[in-house]
């Protein structure tokens, strides 16, 4: 099986995002009435494996060992079949 | 009325994505099948405005003038209603 998942890796809120800080008080200088920005990661992948479960096990792996940094991020992620 | 805006900012498909290649590669080397990976933003926004619209008209301002380029990247969001 060929899924696409699109991964989203965020800070967790406990921790502070110093490019969210400074995007938010852009904004609010230009006039928009924005109380909170918090900046991530977002991407795609196009993955192969035997099944959605294993497909969903490496996911897990890539996720945690590779895209994010558990102790300050929180990841999430969807999964669809690429029908081929 | 306030909102909770989750937008994605990815390189247009027919744009290079050197991070992207860089962490497929790598993905590659470490025993995973994946055949492509896309790297892009990953923003969370609280914004408040009159209506509903005028929230969606501010947050296309912010998308095409100020989060992405629209040159090279496309945007998408998810908007939801924050009930306070």
């Amino acid at each position: 099986m060929k899924g696409r998942a699109e991964v989203r890796v965020m800070l967790k809120d406990t921790v502070s995002d110093p490019q969210g800080e400074t995007l938010q008080r852009s904004l609010v200088s230009k006039g928009y009435d924005v109380s909170r920005v918090r900046a991530g990661k977002f991407l795609q992948l196009e993955l192969t494996g035997y099944s959605r479960e294993d497909i969903v096990a490496r996911l897990e792996e890539i996720c945690s060992d590779i895209l994010s940094n558990p102790v300050i991020e929180d990841y999430e992620y969807d999964l669809e079949e690429v029908l081929e």
